[in-house]
């Protein structure tokens, strides 16, 4: 094993961080595995406990490694690369990736708009909208909070949106309710998990996400959903390409 | 003014966060503006100091408003908009919205790239990449610290690269060293700012950030630049459309 350079301008929990990325990104590692304890990190590194500490903490934070409590830290899954070209759908992407997707619905209501919510679907009038709120699951992880806002003037009947999960909401309009997504704009921040949505995640609050706000759009360019996702930093990475 | 509905299942605070966001996003208040004391908005909306101090707090932590110690607090300008579609560059959105952009090189340094720049490089031997480190910033206003790491073999002069700023770093690859980027790979993911990310980027340790990892391509197909970028969440906002 190579020694770190202790008389580099590069912090030592930055190569030692690197080095352990090294073995988990070329495969060394496989996920689930079980990393070296900080002891043995300060041992076979000669760095302080403070060192390791960092470098393990930093690549927690990523979402490379996790902790559990008593046990020690282990190599997560690899996080799940998204494109943000044309149409995607989780659960496609997940079906491709040999994972299981699934979604429990949280709630289908009918509630007041948000503002935003309200100027994204066009709405001028003081109607409702109906929320459908699902987290979605990969092998029975949740990996985003997700709430679909419809405007109720074209959902004739609320009942038909509980089929949503084994078959995807944009299927369902079309079957059920003759809408057809054609289009979508979208526009993504990264944010912190906050306490609610850290217990629907099953993650800790604080975390990083990325907020992703969708509205979709019929053959005739009218406004449908209005999308609010809240998505696992270190469970997801997203792509595009540039030409 | 509307009272807050007292009895609602929303929260207090979210409902009060509501009405912030509305004079804000309404152009009721302007950037630059004083928004009232925690006092004041105990009194308006009848509501605890608690629930005034956490519709504030997630309000500066998303980016819409700031606080000035000893003076209160204040409306943000609105986030950057960018485009994901097609090659942005940071200098022309900001010219569109009337910004004054500004680079500040930080470095341009022979570094020993990581595994992951190597990789992306496709570079199969031991040589070293320049690095070309810049804090980018809008009306004086750091908002994106960005490393370019390009192979050292295809650069025969490193101090052309230091006319950078005033010029594109894609003009001057095409003009100094006859280099056309054609085409890019982009990927994002949310994290936190780190400690040495913050104090360039003069903001809080903590806050979310988008870290941006772009490859560039030549005509060939060649990999040309690994480009690392932080990327305020606070200040932008991506946005891209789906057909």
């Amino acid at each position: 094993m190579k020694p770190l350079q202790y008389d580099s301008v590069i912090p030592l929990y930055h190569q030692l961080k690197e080095r352990l990325k090294e073995s988990i990104d070329g495969g060394y590692w496989m996920p689930g595995d079980k990393i070296p304890s900080e002891n043995q990190l300060m041992d076979q590194y000669s760095v302080s406990r403070n060192t390791a500490k960092k470098a393990i903490e930093e690549l927690v934070q990523e979402g490379s490694l996790y902790r559990i409590q008593g046990k020690g830290t282990f190599v997560a899954k690899p996080k799940l690369q998204q494109s943000l070209m044309g149409f995607y759908s989780f659960s496609k992407v997940l079906k491709e990736k040999g994972m299981n997707p699934k979604d429990i619905i949280l709630a289908i209501n009918e509630v007041t708009p948000t503002t935003k919510v309200k100027e994204g679907l066009q709405l001028t009038d003081d109607n409702d909208v109906i929320e459908v709120k699902r987290l979605r699951c990969a092998d029975d992880e949740p990996y985003i909070l997700e709430s679909s806002y419809i405007p109720k003037s074209i959902i004739s009947d609320k009942e038909m949106l509980k089929k949503v999960g084994p078959i995807s909401l944009y299927d369902l309009l079309e079957q059920e309710f003759n809408i057809v997504v054609t289009r979508a704009k979208e526009a993504f921040e990264p944010v912190l998990i906050r306490g609610e949505e850290s217990k629907y995640l099953q993650t800790r609050e604080g975390l990083p996400a990325l907020l992703l706000e969708r509205i979709a759009y019929d053959a005739k360019g009218l406004p449908v959903e209005f999308c609010h996702s809240i998505v696992r930093g270190d469970r997801c990475r997203f792509y595009t390409e540039l030409t």
